[in-house]
Protein backbone atom coordinates (compact mmCIF):
# COMPACT_ATOMS: atom_id res chain seq x y z
CA UNK A 1 0.00 0.00 0.00
CA UNK A 2 1.35 3.40 -0.94
CA UNK A 3 1.61 6.40 2.05
CA UNK A 4 -2.02 7.49 0.88
CA UNK A 5 -3.83 3.68 0.88
CA UNK A 6 -1.95 3.64 4.27
CA UNK A 7 -3.92 6.64 5.60
CA UNK A 8 -7.06 6.06 4.33
CA UNK A 9 -6.75 2.83 6.32
CA UNK A 10 -5.33 3.75 9.28
CA UNK A 11 -8.46 6.41 9.51
CA UNK A 12 -5.66 9.28 8.83
CA UNK A 13 -6.16 12.45 7.28
CA UNK A 14 -3.39 15.29 6.26
CA UNK A 15 -4.40 18.59 7.99
CA UNK A 16 -3.92 21.97 5.86
CA UNK A 17 -0.19 23.15 6.21
CA UNK A 18 0.49 25.41 9.13
CA UNK A 19 0.57 28.74 9.13
CA UNK A 20 4.27 30.07 9.02
CA UNK A 21 5.55 31.71 12.20
CA UNK A 22 8.34 33.86 10.90
CA UNK A 23 10.75 34.71 8.82
CA UNK A 24 12.09 31.27 6.90
CA UNK A 25 10.78 28.62 4.10
CA UNK A 26 8.88 25.84 5.68
CA UNK A 27 10.08 23.48 3.57
CA UNK A 28 13.60 23.88 1.58
CA UNK A 29 14.90 21.69 -1.14
CA UNK A 30 18.88 21.05 -1.89
CA UNK A 31 20.86 18.18 -2.92
CA UNK A 32 19.75 15.59 -4.61
CA UNK A 33 15.94 15.21 -3.49
CA UNK A 34 16.29 16.28 -0.59
CA UNK A 35 13.92 18.57 1.88
CA UNK A 36 14.55 20.09 5.50
CA UNK A 37 11.14 20.53 7.31
CA UNK A 38 11.18 23.38 9.20
CA UNK A 39 10.80 23.17 13.29
CA UNK A 40 6.68 22.23 13.27
CA UNK A 41 4.10 22.37 16.46
CA UNK A 42 1.19 20.66 17.39
CA UNK A 43 -1.90 22.95 16.25
CA UNK A 44 -3.86 21.75 13.25
CA UNK A 45 -4.50 24.48 11.00
CA UNK A 46 -8.56 25.20 11.29
CA UNK A 47 -11.11 28.01 12.03
CA UNK A 48 -10.86 28.75 15.75
CA UNK A 49 -7.89 26.47 16.95
CA UNK A 50 -5.56 27.48 19.03
CA UNK A 51 -1.88 26.20 19.86
CA UNK A 52 -1.52 23.91 23.64
CA UNK A 53 0.51 25.73 25.84
CA UNK A 54 2.54 24.41 28.15
CA UNK A 55 5.31 22.11 29.27
CA UNK A 56 5.61 18.07 29.73
CA UNK A 57 5.78 17.19 33.40
CA UNK A 58 4.09 20.14 34.21
CA UNK A 59 0.89 20.91 32.17
CA UNK A 60 0.56 18.13 30.15
CA UNK A 61 1.50 14.37 30.44
CA UNK A 62 3.23 11.99 28.60
CA UNK A 63 -0.58 10.58 26.76
CA UNK A 64 -0.81 14.64 25.93
CA UNK A 65 2.87 14.95 24.73
CA UNK A 66 2.20 12.06 22.31
CA UNK A 67 -0.78 13.45 21.15
CA UNK A 68 1.38 16.50 20.86
CA UNK A 69 4.05 15.16 18.70
CA UNK A 70 1.74 12.62 15.95
CA UNK A 71 0.33 16.67 15.40
CA UNK A 72 3.65 18.20 14.70
CA UNK A 73 4.45 14.62 12.53
CA UNK A 74 1.20 15.54 10.64
CA UNK A 75 1.99 19.38 10.07
CA UNK A 76 5.36 18.13 8.91
CA UNK A 77 3.85 16.08 6.22
CA UNK A 78 1.38 18.48 5.11
CA UNK A 79 4.17 21.16 4.45
CA UNK A 80 6.11 18.03 2.69
CA UNK A 81 3.15 17.87 0.64
CA UNK A 82 2.75 21.59 -0.29
CA UNK A 83 6.40 21.41 -1.08
CA UNK A 84 6.68 18.28 -3.40
CA UNK A 85 2.79 17.52 -4.32
CA UNK A 86 2.43 14.45 -3.71
CA UNK A 87 3.73 12.06 -0.62
CA UNK A 88 4.54 8.74 -3.02
CA UNK A 89 7.42 10.71 -3.83
CA UNK A 90 9.13 9.89 -0.26
CA UNK A 91 11.97 7.24 -0.61
CA UNK A 92 13.13 8.01 2.83
CA UNK A 93 12.54 9.26 6.15
CA UNK A 94 16.00 10.84 6.82
CA UNK A 95 16.13 12.78 10.48
CA UNK A 96 13.77 13.98 12.83
CA UNK A 97 14.55 16.10 15.90
CA UNK A 98 11.96 16.78 18.52
CA UNK A 99 12.34 19.18 21.38
CA UNK A 100 9.87 18.69 23.83
CA UNK A 101 9.63 21.87 26.47
CA UNK A 102 9.97 19.72 29.97
CA UNK A 103 9.71 20.77 33.16
CA UNK A 104 13.10 20.05 34.97
CA UNK A 105 12.28 16.59 35.93
CA UNK A 106 10.77 15.47 33.21
CA UNK A 107 12.82 12.75 30.78
CA UNK A 108 10.63 10.68 28.86
CA UNK A 109 11.11 12.76 25.73
CA UNK A 110 12.09 9.49 23.85
CA UNK A 111 8.53 8.44 24.93
CA UNK A 112 6.99 11.83 23.40
CA UNK A 113 8.55 11.73 20.31
CA UNK A 114 7.90 7.69 19.77
CA UNK A 115 4.29 9.06 18.39
CA UNK A 116 5.72 10.96 15.76
CA UNK A 117 8.56 8.76 14.22
CA UNK A 118 5.53 5.35 14.72
CA UNK A 119 3.70 8.02 12.04
CA UNK A 120 6.07 7.36 9.61
CA UNK A 121 6.59 3.85 9.74
CA UNK A 122 2.92 3.49 9.88
CA UNK A 123 2.78 5.59 6.48
CA UNK A 124 6.33 4.84 4.51
CA UNK A 125 7.07 1.28 6.21
CA UNK A 126 9.60 0.01 8.41
CA UNK A 127 12.98 1.15 6.71
CA UNK A 128 11.82 3.87 4.83
CA UNK A 129 9.91 5.18 7.69
CA UNK A 130 12.12 4.71 10.41
CA UNK A 131 14.06 7.98 10.68
CA UNK A 132 17.25 8.89 12.63
CA UNK A 133 16.04 10.80 15.72
CA UNK A 134 17.10 13.10 18.67
CA UNK A 135 14.65 13.71 21.24
CA UNK A 136 15.56 16.57 23.50
CA UNK A 137 14.05 18.36 26.65
CA UNK A 138 14.47 22.26 26.48
CA UNK A 139 12.67 24.30 28.85
CA UNK A 140 10.89 26.68 26.17
CA UNK A 141 9.62 26.57 22.85
CA UNK A 142 8.24 29.28 20.93
CA UNK A 143 4.68 30.48 22.01
CA UNK A 144 4.98 28.34 24.60
CA UNK A 145 3.92 24.84 22.48
CA UNK A 146 4.94 21.78 23.93
CA UNK A 147 6.70 20.03 21.25
CA UNK A 148 8.57 20.86 17.87
CA UNK A 149 9.49 18.43 15.29
CA UNK A 150 11.90 19.61 12.68
CA UNK A 151 12.83 16.55 9.95
CA UNK A 152 14.42 15.92 6.66
CA UNK A 153 13.43 14.05 3.65
CA UNK A 154 14.62 12.20 0.55
CA UNK A 155 12.84 12.26 -2.06
CA UNK A 156 12.36 10.60 -6.29
CA UNK A 157 14.01 14.19 -7.72
CA UNK A 158 12.96 12.81 -11.15
CA UNK A 159 9.36 12.89 -10.43
CA UNK A 160 9.33 15.80 -7.60
CA UNK B 1 23.00 42.97 -6.90
CA UNK B 2 24.84 39.86 -6.27
CA UNK B 3 25.75 39.28 -2.10
CA UNK B 4 28.36 42.12 -1.81
CA UNK B 5 27.11 44.99 -3.75
CA UNK B 6 23.64 44.03 -0.86
CA UNK B 7 26.15 44.27 1.78
CA UNK B 8 27.47 47.36 0.63
CA UNK B 9 23.43 48.65 -0.28
CA UNK B 10 22.60 48.22 3.20
CA UNK B 11 25.50 49.52 5.29
CA UNK B 12 26.98 45.85 6.12
CA UNK B 13 30.53 44.63 6.81
CA UNK B 14 31.20 41.23 7.36
CA UNK B 15 32.82 41.35 10.69
CA UNK B 16 36.25 39.28 10.65
CA UNK B 17 35.33 35.33 11.50
CA UNK B 18 35.04 34.56 15.47
CA UNK B 19 37.64 32.62 17.47
CA UNK B 20 37.37 28.89 17.85
CA UNK B 21 35.62 28.19 20.84
CA UNK B 22 36.87 24.83 20.89
CA UNK B 23 37.72 21.43 19.31
CA UNK B 24 35.96 21.02 16.20
CA UNK B 25 35.83 23.05 12.47
CA UNK B 26 34.20 26.17 12.08
CA UNK B 27 33.03 25.54 8.84
CA UNK B 28 32.77 21.49 6.95
CA UNK B 29 32.34 20.57 3.76
CA UNK B 30 30.28 17.72 2.44
CA UNK B 31 28.48 15.72 -0.29
CA UNK B 32 28.21 18.19 -3.13
CA UNK B 33 28.71 21.62 -2.20
CA UNK B 34 27.23 21.26 0.91
CA UNK B 35 28.86 23.11 3.92
CA UNK B 36 28.02 23.15 7.74
CA UNK B 37 28.91 26.37 9.99
CA UNK B 38 29.23 25.24 13.49
CA UNK B 39 26.97 27.14 15.99
CA UNK B 40 28.37 31.09 15.90
CA UNK B 41 27.49 33.47 19.04
CA UNK B 42 27.08 37.26 19.07
CA UNK B 43 30.37 38.79 19.95
CA UNK B 44 31.75 40.12 17.20
CA UNK B 45 35.61 39.34 16.75
CA UNK B 46 37.43 42.93 17.77
CA UNK B 47 39.80 43.82 20.19
CA UNK B 48 38.63 44.45 23.26
CA UNK B 49 35.03 42.64 22.05
CA UNK B 50 33.24 40.61 25.50
CA UNK B 51 30.33 38.60 24.63
CA UNK B 52 26.93 39.23 25.75
CA UNK B 53 25.77 36.91 28.74
CA UNK B 54 22.80 36.65 29.91
CA UNK B 55 19.06 35.01 28.78
CA UNK B 56 16.14 36.66 27.41
CA UNK B 57 13.38 37.19 29.62
CA UNK B 58 15.71 37.96 32.39
CA UNK B 59 18.64 39.70 31.39
CA UNK B 60 17.90 40.81 27.27
CA UNK B 61 14.91 41.95 25.55
CA UNK B 62 13.66 41.40 22.44
CA UNK B 63 15.17 43.93 20.63
CA UNK B 64 18.60 42.77 21.51
CA UNK B 65 17.81 39.19 21.61
CA UNK B 66 16.91 40.48 17.84
CA UNK B 67 20.78 42.31 17.81
CA UNK B 68 22.28 39.10 19.06
CA UNK B 69 20.92 37.27 16.32
CA UNK B 70 21.79 39.84 13.92
CA UNK B 71 25.39 39.34 15.02
CA UNK B 72 25.18 35.67 15.06
CA UNK B 73 24.37 35.60 11.54
CA UNK B 74 27.25 37.86 10.54
CA UNK B 75 29.27 35.83 12.41
CA UNK B 76 28.19 32.21 10.39
CA UNK B 77 28.75 34.12 7.03
CA UNK B 78 32.22 35.76 7.90
CA UNK B 79 32.85 31.49 8.83
CA UNK B 80 31.29 30.94 5.83
CA UNK B 81 33.61 33.30 3.59
CA UNK B 82 36.55 32.28 5.22
CA UNK B 83 36.15 28.32 4.01
CA UNK B 84 35.26 29.38 0.29
CA UNK B 85 36.34 32.18 -0.22
CA UNK B 86 33.53 34.33 -1.89
CA UNK B 87 30.40 34.44 -0.95
CA UNK B 88 28.89 34.86 -4.43
CA UNK B 89 29.22 30.96 -4.93
CA UNK B 90 26.34 30.53 -2.45
CA UNK B 91 23.60 29.20 -4.23
CA UNK B 92 21.27 28.28 -1.07
CA UNK B 93 20.60 28.78 2.41
CA UNK B 94 19.80 25.08 3.13
CA UNK B 95 19.18 25.46 7.24
CA UNK B 96 19.40 26.94 10.34
CA UNK B 97 18.75 26.37 14.34
CA UNK B 98 18.93 28.86 16.45
CA UNK B 99 18.88 28.81 20.01
CA UNK B 100 17.87 31.27 22.13
CA UNK B 101 18.86 31.03 25.87
CA UNK B 102 15.52 31.47 27.39
CA UNK B 103 14.13 32.28 30.42
CA UNK B 104 11.45 29.53 31.56
CA UNK B 105 8.58 32.22 30.11
CA UNK B 106 9.80 33.40 27.27
CA UNK B 107 8.55 32.19 24.06
CA UNK B 108 9.72 34.71 21.46
CA UNK B 109 12.15 32.66 20.10
CA UNK B 110 11.12 32.95 16.36
CA UNK B 111 11.13 37.17 16.39
CA UNK B 112 14.74 36.78 17.90
CA UNK B 113 15.75 34.55 14.99
CA UNK B 114 14.05 36.63 12.20
CA UNK B 115 16.40 39.15 12.48
CA UNK B 116 19.10 35.99 11.57
CA UNK B 117 17.37 34.36 8.76
CA UNK B 118 15.79 38.18 7.35
CA UNK B 119 19.31 39.05 7.12
CA UNK B 120 19.96 35.68 5.20
CA UNK B 121 16.94 37.20 2.15
CA UNK B 122 18.25 40.55 1.97
CA UNK B 123 21.61 39.48 1.10
CA UNK B 124 20.59 36.02 -0.65
CA UNK B 125 17.18 36.80 -2.06
CA UNK B 126 13.78 35.52 -1.48
CA UNK B 127 14.05 32.16 -2.56
CA UNK B 128 18.20 31.53 -2.34
CA UNK B 129 17.94 33.30 1.08
CA UNK B 130 15.03 31.88 3.46
CA UNK B 131 16.21 28.98 4.94
CA UNK B 132 14.29 26.20 6.62
CA UNK B 133 14.63 26.68 10.53
CA UNK B 134 13.81 25.80 13.73
CA UNK B 135 14.27 28.64 16.50
CA UNK B 136 14.56 26.48 19.86
CA UNK B 137 14.49 28.45 23.81
CA UNK B 138 17.36 26.53 26.55
CA UNK B 139 18.00 27.09 29.54
CA UNK B 140 21.90 27.25 28.94
CA UNK B 141 24.58 28.25 26.23
CA UNK B 142 28.00 28.14 25.79
CA UNK B 143 29.73 31.36 28.27
CA UNK B 144 26.42 32.65 29.01
CA UNK B 145 25.77 34.12 25.70
CA UNK B 146 22.01 34.67 24.64
CA UNK B 147 21.98 32.98 21.00
CA UNK B 148 23.71 30.48 18.68
CA UNK B 149 23.00 29.92 14.93
CA UNK B 150 24.41 26.80 13.21
CA UNK B 151 23.91 26.68 9.38
CA UNK B 152 24.08 24.50 6.30
CA UNK B 153 24.63 25.90 2.85
CA UNK B 154 24.73 24.93 -0.22
CA UNK B 155 27.37 25.94 -3.07
CA UNK B 156 28.84 26.01 -6.38
CA UNK B 157 31.44 23.61 -5.93
CA UNK B 158 32.70 24.03 -9.81
CA UNK B 159 33.80 27.44 -8.38
CA UNK B 160 35.00 26.44 -4.79
CA UNK C 1 47.45 4.35 10.73
CA UNK C 2 43.73 3.36 10.31
CA UNK C 3 41.23 3.95 12.41
CA UNK C 4 41.35 0.68 14.11
CA UNK C 5 45.23 1.29 14.57
CA UNK C 6 44.63 4.31 16.17
CA UNK C 7 42.28 2.61 18.64
CA UNK C 8 45.16 -0.21 19.32
CA UNK C 9 47.51 2.57 20.17
CA UNK C 10 44.91 4.92 22.40
CA UNK C 11 43.96 1.44 24.31
CA UNK C 12 40.66 2.38 22.76
CA UNK C 13 38.11 -0.21 22.22
CA UNK C 14 34.47 0.02 20.73
CA UNK C 15 31.51 -1.25 22.82
CA UNK C 16 28.76 -3.31 21.85
CA UNK C 17 26.26 -0.98 19.98
CA UNK C 18 23.53 0.93 22.51
CA UNK C 19 20.29 -0.79 23.42
CA UNK C 20 17.56 1.44 21.40
CA UNK C 21 15.75 3.61 23.17
CA UNK C 22 12.62 4.23 21.24
CA UNK C 23 11.18 4.18 17.77
CA UNK C 24 13.71 5.42 15.26
CA UNK C 25 16.46 3.86 13.39
CA UNK C 26 19.70 3.76 14.89
CA UNK C 27 21.85 5.13 12.06
CA UNK C 28 20.17 6.09 8.46
CA UNK C 29 22.17 6.19 5.18
CA UNK C 30 20.72 8.63 2.54
CA UNK C 31 21.90 11.05 -0.29
CA UNK C 32 25.38 9.28 -1.54
CA UNK C 33 27.23 7.78 1.30
CA UNK C 34 25.94 10.05 4.32
CA UNK C 35 24.96 8.62 7.10
CA UNK C 36 22.78 9.84 10.64
CA UNK C 37 23.50 8.49 13.80
CA UNK C 38 20.85 8.81 16.40
CA UNK C 39 21.73 10.69 19.75
CA UNK C 40 23.39 8.44 21.87
CA UNK C 41 24.14 8.98 25.38
CA UNK C 42 26.87 8.17 27.55
CA UNK C 43 26.19 4.24 28.98
CA UNK C 44 28.39 1.63 27.97
CA UNK C 45 26.51 -1.07 26.77
CA UNK C 46 27.22 -4.15 29.17
CA UNK C 47 25.59 -6.26 31.70
CA UNK C 48 24.50 -4.48 34.82
CA UNK C 49 25.48 -1.31 33.74
CA UNK C 50 23.22 1.82 34.39
CA UNK C 51 23.25 4.94 32.83
CA UNK C 52 24.63 8.19 34.80
CA UNK C 53 21.47 10.41 35.74
CA UNK C 54 21.64 14.14 36.31
CA UNK C 55 22.88 17.56 35.17
CA UNK C 56 26.75 18.92 34.95
CA UNK C 57 27.13 21.86 37.13
CA UNK C 58 24.72 20.08 39.63
CA UNK C 59 25.12 16.28 39.85
CA UNK C 60 28.20 16.33 37.72
CA UNK C 61 31.07 18.18 37.31
CA UNK C 62 33.16 19.22 33.93
CA UNK C 63 35.44 16.29 34.28
CA UNK C 64 32.66 14.02 34.72
CA UNK C 65 30.73 15.58 31.84
CA UNK C 66 33.53 14.86 29.29
CA UNK C 67 34.04 11.21 30.08
CA UNK C 68 30.50 11.15 29.42
CA UNK C 69 30.74 12.75 26.26
CA UNK C 70 33.38 10.48 24.96
CA UNK C 71 31.30 7.46 26.14
CA UNK C 72 28.52 9.72 23.84
CA UNK C 73 31.06 8.96 21.14
CA UNK C 74 32.26 5.54 21.51
CA UNK C 75 28.39 4.62 21.22
CA UNK C 76 27.84 7.00 18.12
CA UNK C 77 31.27 4.85 16.49
CA UNK C 78 29.70 1.76 17.83
CA UNK C 79 26.52 2.66 15.83
CA UNK C 80 27.72 3.44 12.71
CA UNK C 81 30.15 -0.08 12.94
CA UNK C 82 27.45 -1.61 13.23
CA UNK C 83 25.89 -0.03 10.08
CA UNK C 84 28.59 0.29 8.01
CA UNK C 85 30.80 -3.07 8.75
CA UNK C 86 33.95 -1.11 8.82
CA UNK C 87 34.84 2.69 9.78
CA UNK C 88 37.74 2.52 7.52
CA UNK C 89 35.03 3.36 5.21
CA UNK C 90 34.96 6.85 6.95
CA UNK C 91 36.25 9.24 5.26
CA UNK C 92 34.16 12.81 7.03
CA UNK C 93 33.23 13.35 10.10
CA UNK C 94 30.77 15.85 9.10
CA UNK C 95 28.71 17.05 12.15
CA UNK C 96 27.95 16.61 15.92
CA UNK C 97 25.79 17.95 18.18
CA UNK C 98 26.32 17.44 21.74
CA UNK C 99 23.15 18.09 23.82
CA UNK C 100 24.33 18.81 28.05
CA UNK C 101 21.95 18.17 30.46
CA UNK C 102 22.53 21.79 32.60
CA UNK C 103 21.74 23.31 35.86
CA UNK C 104 20.64 26.85 34.72
CA UNK C 105 24.64 28.14 35.54
CA UNK C 106 26.74 25.57 33.59
CA UNK C 107 28.21 27.29 30.30
CA UNK C 108 31.22 25.09 29.93
CA UNK C 109 29.41 22.99 26.92
CA UNK C 110 32.16 23.68 24.39
CA UNK C 111 34.63 21.87 26.93
CA UNK C 112 32.02 18.97 28.21
CA UNK C 113 31.76 18.43 23.64
CA UNK C 114 35.69 18.60 23.39
CA UNK C 115 36.18 14.92 24.34
CA UNK C 116 33.96 13.62 21.82
CA UNK C 117 34.94 15.45 19.04
CA UNK C 118 38.79 15.14 20.32
CA UNK C 119 38.28 11.23 20.00
CA UNK C 120 37.13 11.63 16.39
CA UNK C 121 40.16 13.58 15.82
CA UNK C 122 42.72 11.27 17.18
CA UNK C 123 40.93 8.02 15.20
CA UNK C 124 40.17 9.78 11.77
CA UNK C 125 42.96 12.79 11.76
CA UNK C 126 42.81 16.69 12.24
CA UNK C 127 41.16 17.26 8.69
CA UNK C 128 38.34 13.99 8.10
CA UNK C 129 38.11 13.94 12.08
CA UNK C 130 37.45 17.49 12.95
CA UNK C 131 33.99 18.22 12.45
CA UNK C 132 31.01 20.90 12.42
CA UNK C 133 29.55 21.37 15.61
CA UNK C 134 26.96 22.56 18.23
CA UNK C 135 27.45 22.40 22.02
CA UNK C 136 24.16 23.52 23.41
CA UNK C 137 22.41 23.11 26.91
CA UNK C 138 19.31 21.79 28.24
CA UNK C 139 17.39 20.74 30.99
CA UNK C 140 16.66 17.88 30.66
CA UNK C 141 17.52 14.78 28.32
CA UNK C 142 16.20 11.45 27.93
CA UNK C 143 16.09 9.28 31.31
CA UNK C 144 18.08 12.44 32.64
CA UNK C 145 21.01 10.84 31.38
CA UNK C 146 23.93 14.14 31.50
CA UNK C 147 25.18 14.25 27.99
CA UNK C 148 24.16 13.07 24.18
CA UNK C 149 25.46 13.27 21.23
CA UNK C 150 24.02 12.87 17.43
CA UNK C 151 26.46 12.84 14.57
CA UNK C 152 26.53 12.87 10.62
CA UNK C 153 29.15 11.20 8.80
CA UNK C 154 30.19 10.46 5.01
CA UNK C 155 31.22 7.04 4.32
CA UNK C 156 33.02 5.75 0.78
CA UNK C 157 29.58 4.26 -0.59
CA UNK C 158 32.20 2.10 -3.43
CA UNK C 159 33.03 0.08 -0.23
CA UNK C 160 30.27 0.27 2.11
Amino acid sequence: MNVYEQMKALGIQLPPAPAKGGVYAPAKRFGKGLVYISGCGPVINAPGNQPPKGKLGKDFNLTQGQQFAKACMLNVLAVLEANIGDLRKVTNCVKITTFVASADDFFEQPAVANSGSQLLIDLFGPSAGAPSRSAIGVNALPGNIPVETEALFEIDEENA
